[in-house]
């Protein structure tokens, strides 16, 4: 997991209401509309679910047909102590 | 001051390096040279030191024919509690 990777991938509007989306610690199913993201292209959606899993930000699940996405909260807090933390104040605080 | 602006600006890792350099709260001159990085074009080094200034990460003092360009921490630190602590501490970290 490389930190210019990590934060690559959250500096993008899209990615980062996909990180939103997973900081409820739950598995998501990757519809486009369950991410409250219907207004974007389906391939669009995977292009950036495929940028946070790369870079380690999250981890997918396949159930039979369906695949499930949550976000790898301790893996990150491992690598980068108070960075996700920050990140997730500084996206809920007011600008 | 916008998160994922901050994010994209410094997930690139001509961007990180020149906040490592940065980080020492000194001012620093542009040339390439100054910042470890002459094997970059200079016209290359001014676009990433200006990602960096219009991200709000940095800021530029100009005195005659210099510039001199320095680190916005305390700006950071009281938008963002605790992100660029992370972000250097990760990236002071072995991978």
């Amino acid at each position: 997991m490389d930190l210019v990777t990590v934060l690559h991938a959250l500096g993008d509007p899209v990615r980062m209401r996909l990180l939103l989306s997973y900081a409820d610690d739950a598995e998501h199913s990757c519809a486009p509309r369950d991410l409250g993201l219907d207004h974007l292209h389906k391939s669009t959606v995977s292009h950036h679910m495929r940028v946070l899993r790369e870079a380690g930000v999250t981890s997918t699940r396949v159930a039979g047909r369906n695949r499930f996405v949550s976000l790898r909260r301790a893996d990150l807090d491992a690598r980068f102590p108070g960075l996700l933390d920050a990140i997730l104040a500084g996206a809920a605080a007011p600008a």
